[in-house]
């Protein structure tokens, strides 16, 4: 059975609380336990992490590396912007991901469209919330 | 039931010919016919058009906007970076949509990230291939 | 008697239905009735052209100069931003020609201050609502 | 009646005799005065001013917003590119106005289309020569 | 016997009339006649297409891609500027072809030196007049 | 007993009228009656001046320099943005400053960011309203 | 009573050893001592962190937000150039703050000049030396 | 016998006592007294001006204008960055003017080497301290 | 006769040696024996000249000039981007030339679509390998 | 005896992991080991220290101020385009250090040319793999 | 007795012959002559130098530094914006020199405004014709 | 015995007399003696070559060519920044080589950064003065 790791980044612990006119009400339990539903269906193995910190990002992305997971979804949140070490670690193990935003990044502020991890990813998905996850999570079903 | 219109921009005709080892093998037809079988399981109604010239995408816009559809699956293709009359038509009809692009448009030429739709779009999804399609879809079975 | 040509690109057929908080409720209809009234005040001729295609417009460009018209009146809409063809259809013609615009494109988003037209008009009018015409079509009665 | 000042920047009281292949040989009184009889037909009335000191033009704005004045129809001729004092004024009293230029800036050095005012005004007119005083009056006249 | 495109783009049927100072009296069909000439000393077999739509030279190359012709020669006219579409349906299409400009693009307004297609092009031929259709021509020759 | 100079430019004569959802309502005259009263307890000497014109204010600083007062408070307004003539008369006296602006300079338009007093000032305090002047005034207490 | 967090990042826990040139004497305890004292007289409770850490700053952050503080006092020192985690972590919990640098960031490298937080802020205070902490605290004093 | 302007802008009137290590101690009036000399050698007549206000320039440039002066030596000190109202009156007037900086304008500050003048100017001096103005005079000379 | 001169620039010696994969294995004598048995048949004459030198092409350009040569036919190689004194040579003489690459330089590093030289010549051809010269040999066989 | 330390940034742990076809197949450990046995020869002590963390880096830095040490010698790896923290670190302590880089980072992405570091440090080594950090210790060789 | 050197750059041994219109048909041999003349008046010795080349510039300039000459007079024509070789060894040798340019450099392309030299001169004289290295030499006068 | 070519650029021959503060005592001859004596004992030939002319540096790559030498250390000095030629001929003639700067580029003039040679070398060496020879030569001990 495939496995895939959701990473979340800085402030997503927030996520029901910050912003709700942007991000809703949903928690990200909320968001984990639906996609643990749907990777059930579609057979695959979960693994979830949310950190504040970059360094705990990089390093789990070298566990996933180690464990040779199948893929990766995530959303790097505030670290799209500023983490080179993130897309190093990307690329440097050669885990396929996807890029995931709740909001549509192009319709705030113009530094939220710059990324440094699209163009290494296999591709990017913004604005649909957190059924956002689940269109991700169904690449791996192809 | 609810409608939605997929639209095709100039050149996505030649799929399955053009620059396969970008766009894989997989035709126009192929991707209306499986999108054809997943809005049949989610209760969707789908309209579908592929056009080479700006004025009949934005016509057909207008068309859409009269009929009431619910929503656009749009792959702007090429126009995604020249045309504000789309821009226009689907800002002015206020029809939500969601842009697609089958290849990861941040892993090519730079103008192939600036896009006129992305910041009025509810959201995009790139690189994803055809699924990308699919995916967007499943944002009206929410 | 003198004639002038109103031409209006693409979307503005929505008029009246498109964004009534940028543009009024008034219809393209409504305008054109209403510069009629005026021209013959002026004893001008008018004729009158709407499209969303810009080879459409490049055509008509060309008709008015077989014609020998005395002028134009253009509200390229979109087109403003993206077309040097109608650019170069006015420059090749040298039909005199003034550029209006129904809002105050200065104060929208950035692009809209950006024109193909501007620098080879004999002038420009913006954000003075369908008076804008109007006000173009006096020009010709000096 | 409602009143509408006129406002001329800095030498403009050159007019007439300053690049009159640029702007003709009709002086700032000509105009006023050709603008004073529309303003009777329009059963407007008028106040003029002209100044070659920004502080004066910032000023004379500031007396227009205590005596509650209709409107302003202004060339703020090389102020249009330097002064945000200007702006301001015009901002903070809030009074609408309608930028003039009697060349077109657009087909003269770059930094002439810039402006300062425009994204706060009604709308502009450009290159219409001292005819376009005079569609900005007729605004007033809806 | 090889078969050439020679595909001429917006306003290009003006030729003769638009701006005679800079493109000279010669008309479009003046142009094709002395290719057709050259074409048969050349052993080569020539089409000729003109179009002020985009969408009309879209369809077109699509066509030439069918027909299996071995090689385009384009002026894109204003399309050089403002035409991904064009250059997606040559990419996609992998036609070898020649860009040419009639005037020295170089030595006009500055846009006029970015085009869509130079880089994807075998090479382009510029400033010549009509006789750089002639020297592209010949590089089917070799 | 070290005499601070208040000055106050273009515009904030209106403070109180103009914009109050940015500035508040109280006026200038209030401001600086409180400034009074801090200094009274700092034991500092006050002057103040309020010009909407750059040359009074360049004056005043020469006037400042002469008299040997031993700081300066600057509220520049609109002159922040435009005024070499300013920056170049502090720079010449060599009087110690601080700038001051009532709102939040970054959180309005970008232009309002750029000063050409910041690096030459002693440092800066923005968006805290009226009692930005009594902070700054606060700095001679050291 | 209210209670204010005092926020410092990284490097500044080297004040009084670190550039004191740029810098002053005095130590990070030194300046949290007057604080105090300040904080007392204007019966406010205080708390101060100091982390060379991003997500230690960003957690902090979030912790405040749960203990319901007032307000927040922050130097970023470098992550003001590099953290948009913090600039979310701020602009999500609502925390009213006040940007603080102790030296005149306009006149050191450009880049200082740059802050992921400014226009978020209340308001900012730059270059008056530990002195600015007291200003802040002051706004609360209001 | 020709009559020359001397003009100089804003802050000049500070010569020997601001910034020394960059202007040196003479004082205006000394460098004024020095041109007479060499103007009556030279025979030609000269009148001098400085002045802190953009319009009092401006003005006296117009009256130059009504006197038909040969010919005008401008310092514009820090209008040379901010005033296109003298640029727009040298233009207007068309009186030959040549720009002279005190001190190597390319050597400070960056903004310092842009001029609204230069390019309309006859010429310009730079860095020579007051013997450019001198060099300026002998232009006459010729 | 009229006379032509073959101007090849720095490195061209290397023909046939240098990045075969982008130039080809033809040498610079290869393709000077093909121009003259061309120029031949066109009753031209030619003379040819290489070198590493910048002053020598200047040079060069300037004896053309003395020799009341037609017109030069000039590949600047490196000399292209950074030679403005072969530009002034050029400009200064006004002898007619063509620019020549042999390579398709809008499809190479980006620094190579940059000429000193383009805007002042009669055109350009670029990428038809050696045949280019040929093809601007031609133009001087109107 | 003087005491370097080798400092090594983000993902450095992975060397002989990583994009080997980059940086080769030599581990970190193996690099340590080698500069240890070159150290002794110099008669140098060394420190090593690895991290994925930034504010570890900064921590560290600052020990090693405390620590007296010589130098230090850092691979930033990622931090070198994104941390300000690490450079005030360097900056504040004044500790001399050299920057090195494995690879050419002026050969590979544009954005790995610049870096917080280059302009503070002695001097940098970019190139030549592992190599490069004992050319950096034989500096201390001197 | 001191001595001057007069250097001038590439093509400027065409003056008389190059572009009259712009720079008169006085030879090089003339303005030298005249500057002879006035030498003998300022009992100032001069030294001659004109090259197209670059090397030979650089190499006349560390002659004159071992020469140990006063001053240098340099007209760098094309090399003003394209030579760090001659600015490095003017700023090398640190001969005091001052730059000058016959036409008004900022009146024509805008490269010609940039200079490898402004920055690191006494200073600059610009389009006083060869009147303008006559103006230079009274420098040494003082 | 491998043989590497040390090439030194422009000005480098003043080594030891120009800017010492920058550069060090030290002059050229005394830097090849001491490279002379390292690659004794690296068991390497060396040949060396200096020259302030692009042209002669040029030839002279072509000649290392022929001569099938191993490598190159260059120091291109001001050529760094301006000499395409220079980077066409290490290109065109593949042989490997290393960039040397005795200075920190990056610590002086911003364009001191920009190099035409760096990201097709091995790797650069910047800021060790005349020991980055050495460095450099000990790459070819490996």
């Amino acid at each position: 059975m495939r496995e895939i790791a959701i990473i979340n980044g800085p402030n997503l612990n927030l996520l029901g609380v910050r912003e709700p006119e942007v991000y809703g009400a949903e928690t990200l339990q909320d968001i984990n336990q639906s996609l643990s539903e749907l990777a059930e269906k579609l057979n695959l193995s979960l693994r979830f992490m949310q950190s504040n910190a970059e360094h705990e990002m990089v390093n789990y992305i070298h566990q996933c590396f180690e464990d040779q997971i199948s893929g990766i979804i995530i959303n790097p949140a505030a670290f799209t912007h500023t983490s080179v070490a993130i897309r190093d670690a990307l690329l440097g193990t050669q885990i396929p991901f996807i890029e995931v935003h709740l909001s549509n990044i192009h319709a705030r502020e113009p530094f939220r469209s710059e990324s440094w991890l699209s163009d290494v990813a296999i591709g990017t998905i913004t604005g649909m919330g957190s059924i956002g996850y689940q269109m991700a999570l169904r690449y791996w079903d192809q």
